[in-house]
């Protein structure tokens, strides 16, 4: 539901409803009492050492105890959205209000409000755009067909998920892929994503344009999709895990560049580690 | 250094200096090619699936891989922090934005704006007022006697990291400690809270007052201080953490309430899970 | 446009674009040299005393000055949203900020982020629908038939710009179209929405339902509308006058109430002045 | 007080304290009831084009009606800050955000945001700055000789309100004393920050570094000192003031530049009026 539709449909309820009788409102998250902290009914500090974060996080949002499979699944999702560099607008914005001086949180609050629709907000989009052709294939048509069906609104762009400013082949995408199927957790909206991008190139093989690849917003849309979390959640794992990254930079900016810096983006030396491999023993 | 000082001692910089004629910077955090992302040097999509959230969180903030027991401890302190409930007003703040309907983004950055200096911020100032004392037993002083000369300025107040509006015994605290101790990762810094603890509550047991116990965020002072992050960090990672209980909150306001309600924290009904324990393999 | 088509028309551009050979911008509002601030090419020094904020504001947004009686209504429609006391969830959010202890402007971001779709997010959406009505009139149709043609969409709730959860006779509404007649700056969208609301109401007269008063969102969007203002800077004008309203109230949780208390909305005294008259010499 | 000692006195409070039994908390600002609006007691309608915007923030913030002097004052007061082009890390934050497509209401919020330690924050600490000084000169010291005192902590960067990047005479400096004083409205702030700058630029004058001017930051902070307004209220109206400028920066770019696009401000034409005079009618 758009903003729009749900501003239209909601409003009778918000301009003219008497005050409930009821002041009571529900949480089925955490429940709070002197020293016992219940994260979906499980103690905090039983959880703390036993669950890795990324299924600490899952437990919150879906309710329940990821298997080990999704567990892993989810920690790789969350890995592969850490850190962008300082391409993003939504870097740049922490990085601005970082050299102000200001507090950590500030930088981070302005960078998470440049995930805005061009950037970040893709993986929500998509997962309604595949659930469109999923509706198709559920009254009949293949998948082929499906994917046929709903690009025809993206002659112009690409569809949400697909093209990168940067990665004509985003590594993230392929080893988001792989580790789904590996884990035996893909399903209908991989096989999706898969029959546009299929049908999306070969429209453009044959005009000459340029291959559009799945991005990684696609490949996190697809796989969240197929663990079953809803669309009204899709951009939250990317929040989740870009944070990361809005901390690293602000903290940078802080502790290595002059303040009230004029900050521009193509004046970048990077003098990290070169490329390196993990060891063996981490594999 | 505080906000003060450094507004003092930066102000001739930034007031009257020349714009610098190199106008390169340098950042040691990402570096991003057509395909390629390197997190500290590593191919991102080589750390997808090979490091869990808190390893990769540790990698970028420190710029090398923790080891094992690091990686286990850093997965614990964050998920300590996940959710608590909707008692703090941040909590409060983004559950009041969610109602409005707008973008979970907003919701979460307004909340995250909600960890002020009463809540959340204790980490920095602990892991400061650690270092101090610290400093003492450099020049000689006992931890004891540290301890005694650190808590004079806190006498109508406990120190930073000391004290909760709810936790008597805070579960994660004990836990956090537990941890450290058997990955044998505790260091002067837990010596020192844990003087601390003692110093106060022996003056606190002589006049009768209530004891005061060290409070989650002082736990994480002192466990990340061990682990050498630096204390510009320290709020880096209960912000890192907290995230997710905002982005469950605002989810589940836009989801189970109304919209516009005036949200009353005192007339909640938690309808979640029973009190559960983990099964025997997840332990 | 909404977000949705412009994500969709948006993104070939935004994901393929080669880097641009011309890497200037262009900015029309303000010219910066040492010791010299042009705005709208007026220097500054010239505008202050000279211009009052609501005639500057106008200066800023829309590149010329205004007239006399535009100035007039401009300062009237900033007045009238400069605060709604503790009702509104945007100012709940900027007071949850504030009682962390943290800093003024986090608290007003936090506040801002609460003007959604269902809160001061209308005059926007009401500009659009004014102008869709207008487009019919443009067409051929009686203001009346097309009022009748645009609430068809509103059965169920009523359109933007009407409905209040408080005011039924919204004072602001009335005072803003009586200044716009007297100062001869009504046009076709202040007659469209008097259509609308006369087409609304007769078919809630009919049935018994309550009577749908023009709030003031609505009234902002007509009277704008009617100075030439875009429906892209409907909100523009709500966000700087209620600013005013969340500085007031986070100021104010600050200084008379304690840190981290929780907020009920319900529990509230009013200890300021009594109702009271201008004196004679201001009107 | 500063973040600090707040944080230690607060704390024991903060953290320990019983719920109170009384859960009522008090507001003076604005009273709410159906069809009534009142701020500080007066019907906003009858506010609405009895007063112009700067009159009623003063209104607002200050609880009673300003003066005509005043209200003309507090006027150029908020004209004064309303924009600074692109140069400020606030705007380059806001208009990081907007290339992402996001809401107006999120640019601004970034923006507010970057008004840190090292920008806009000055006001508040000048204020402070200033009234040290007159404490030493109601305990018998002279202007010069509290002003030489004042400076001996600031040997290295100049004092808050002191000093900008670009200006070495700030005309909305000059504007704004000159303004206080036709309008008899100069105090003892205005006199103590001019008895600072003789002495700092005495000393500059000696040893032949650049002559420190008197920024608009300061020459806010001593006008509204001597309007009676609070340290803590000092950062509130160049907030109030500024937002029009984000506003119209966030405004400019998603209507003139292309979204995603990397911000150097560097490359910036300004295309906007040459300079020009305001008409005689309004002078």
């Amino acid at each position: 539901m758009t903003k729009q539709s749900r501003g239209a449909e909601g409003s009778r309820d918000r301009r003219a409803q008497p005050r409930s009788p009821d002041p009571h409102w529900r949480t089925a998250l955490t429940a709070i009492e002197p020293n016992k902290i219940l994260i979906r009914g499980y103690p905090v500090d039983e959880l703390m050492g036993r669950l890795d974060f990324g299924e600490a996080v899952y437990l919150l949002l879906r309710g329940e105890l990821p298997s080990p499979s999704i567990g892993k699944l989810m920690g790789a999702v969350l890995v592969s959205s850490l850190d962008h560099g300082v391409t993003p607008p939504s870097t740049l914005a922490s990085r601005n209000v970082a050299t102000t001086g200001t507090s950590l949180q500030a930088c981070v609050a302005a960078g998470i409000l440049g995930f805005g629709p061009y950037h970040g907000g893709d993986i929500e989009s998509c997962m309604r755009f595949l659930d469109t052709g999923l509706g198709l294939v559920r009254n009949g048509m293949t998948y082929e067909e499906a994917a046929h069906e709903v690009v025809e609104a993206y002659l112009e762009a690409p569809p949400p998920g697909f093209g990168h400013r940067i990665h004509t082949q985003d590594p993230r995408t392929a080893r988001l892929f792989q580790m789904a199927h590996e884990l035996e957790l893909d399903g209908e909206h991989i096989r999706m994503i898969g029959s546009v991008e299929r049908v999306l190139n070969r429209r453009h093989g044959n005009d000459g344009t340029q291959r559009i690849p799945i991005n990684v917003d696609g490949a996190i849309a697809a796989v969240c999709a197929d663990l079953g979390f809803d669309p009204a959640q899709g951009n939250a794992l990317f929040i989740i895990s870009r944070v990361t990254g809005l901390v690293g930079h602000a903290l940078e900016e802080q502790s290595r560049q002059t303040p009230m810096r004029q900050i521009d983006p193509k004046d970048l030396i990077y003098d990290g580690p070169a490329d390196r491999r993990l060891p063996e023993t981490r594999k």
